[in-house]
């Protein structure tokens, strides 16, 4: 197979780092010596070690970023907006991260497992939001077999969720409560250590979050069931990388955790922690670092008859809710 | 009014602190020269700071706590099963915070504020489990007002639901994460600090944990509607001691987030913290400390079409949830 010349813009960012350690753990055909890591102003210049060896971040220009076969964006929105479709003229395939295509109609939102399908080589193509990829794991290959009229998420969110600013700032702050010092936020609206925040990116109208809206619309874009009914609340706590989430469903057919196990057990990127007797579920400690979703404490839900069940899933969110996501996108476009 | 002679079992743990606090703060007709803290043998004949000067702490005898007008049982279910019924022959009211008694028919289960009506004067009451007691501030006038068909919760449960053992393992894990020490866990099955644990009691036989369970089988005694359907999913967060909850309900009539708030503005002991502009919502940072559950993020949920509402609720697990509740129960048996 021929190699693959790579691209990496935001490559300073942990999910452009994860990007590197992803491409590396599953052994991509990548062309190592054509591999750039373009970074803003703040880091070009500078030597970062990778997987691949040392390599020096570039400054981004969008005439530098022509004929990849493959360039990945883990940037904010407003870098997406000015350049990623320019970026998809110059090169092949373009991978986006961030939110602001997601809802575009002629940008297909991918998770390669339930719609990669829709992944041409080619083209500007979008990553979901961390706690829809996390959720979306276990949750369609159930939709698929008992049909799903509601969902009810309340999220756990990790302080990677903010980048590596939102994770230095937990630590801090939690080393300057250890040893007695102020606690000041800068990343988060208020102090996280020993406290959670029911707000995550901008409200809306109808007063949920952006965040809590992605999960809606995200999940019936890539599910393309357009009025599949969800409410999620979302919620920073103070862990460090992987997302929980607590999920209710009211399925269309009747649902049993016995028929939800097997359906899970044949489930790519999904692994069943659910042992109550020897306390397996389960948790950030556990899914930090997992390429797999960990889903768990499935259970009948009395709630909604013989068609509910409640489960709970917990994923890393740098890996499948960010860059594992982007790679496996990659990783399909090239059919390897 | 005549003053009135008070026991406390239980008092050096966290709660029996906080009724010590509750009695003090609500200004409760205390005769303080006959305050009797009674503990095990490990803290008897220990000296200790109270509102209401420095006191000793007594071994416990059943012999011993006689012609009390109010006894506060601030231990474990054993301890209840085995004394409480002969405390209430042999003294006056008998206000037990474990879970022993709360499924039995006889003994009623109050929050002053809903089913106070219940308090008699004499005899054994039981106070509710925390998530149950914080939750149902805010729910019953919703319920009152509109009607409950469902209700899904996700909760975040403080590490004080553990007791002072909880609290303390909580400190000293993360200390040692900020110190490099290794993270040794006992009170909890899991290392707490970064992590989340989705296990609270133990696993029932249809895998929900009773402290599930209690939020469904409580809530049902308390509105005295034996077929409410309720689920609940109980998770252990890096908290100290306020829990929150993500609250979804379908009511009976159709609910607005206006029409919520303006019952809650009436309701007692629950304050509305829900002003998104302003970055205002309920959070264990605040709501630590608090007499009122806060309640907040009021929306509309679409999942229900016009009968859906969430919901976001904080409160502090000593206080409404365990101490308080005791003292108001107390409160209302002498109409003061």
């Amino acid at each position: 197979m021929q190699r693959v010349k790579i691209a990496l813009c935001g490559a300073s960012g942990v999910v452009g780092k994860e990007v590197l350690y992803c491409l590396s753990k599953l052994k991509f055909p990548v062309d190592v010596s054509s591999i750039s890591l373009f970074t803003s102003s703040r880091s070009a210049g500078q030597k970062t070690e990778t997987p691949f060896g040392e390599m020096m971040f570039e400054l981004f220009e969008l005439k530098k970023v022509k004929d990849f076969d493959i360039v990945f964006l883990s940037v904010g929105g407003g870098f997406s907006r000015q350049y990623a479709r320019d970026l998809a003229e110059q090169n092949g395939l373009v991978i986006d991260k961030s939110s602001y295509f997601r809802y575009h109609k002629d940008v297909p939102l991918i998770i390669p497992e339930i719609n990669g399908n829709e992944v041409k080589g080619k083209g500007l193509v979008s990553s979901p939001n961390c706690t829809t990829s996390i959720l979306a794991m276990p949750l369609y290959p159930i939709y698929k077999a008992f049909g799903i009229k509601k969902v009810i998420v309340s999220t756990y969110q990790s302080a990677s969720g903010a980048g590596k600013a939102g994770m230095d700032e937990l630590e801090v702050q939690t080393r300057n409560w250890a040893t007695g010092n102020p606690i000041e936020n800068d990343a988060f609206v208020y102090q996280l250590p020993f406290n959670i925040i029911p707000h995550i990116d901008v409200f809306q109208e109808n007063l949920y979050t952006k965040e809590e809206m992605k999960m809606v619309w995200e999940m019936r874009k890539i599910f393309d069931v357009s009025d599949l009914k969800i409410s999620c609340t979302s919620v920073r706590i103070p862990t460090i990388r992987a997302h929980a989430e607590s999920v209710t469903i009211e399925t269309e057919k009747p649902v049993t955790r016995v028929g939800a196990l097997e359906v899970l057990a044949k489930a790519k990127g999904v692994e069943i922690v659910d042992d109550s007797e020897n306390n397996q579920y389960p948790m950030p400690l556990s899914a930090t670092g997992k390429f797999d979703i960990e889903v768990g404490r499935i259970r009948e839900n009395e709630v909604f008859g013989n068609r509910g069940l409640d489960f709970f899933v917990c994923g890393d969110q740098l890996l499948r809710g960010a860059a594992l996501n982007a790679v496996l996108i990659a990783k399909r476009a090239l059919d390897f």
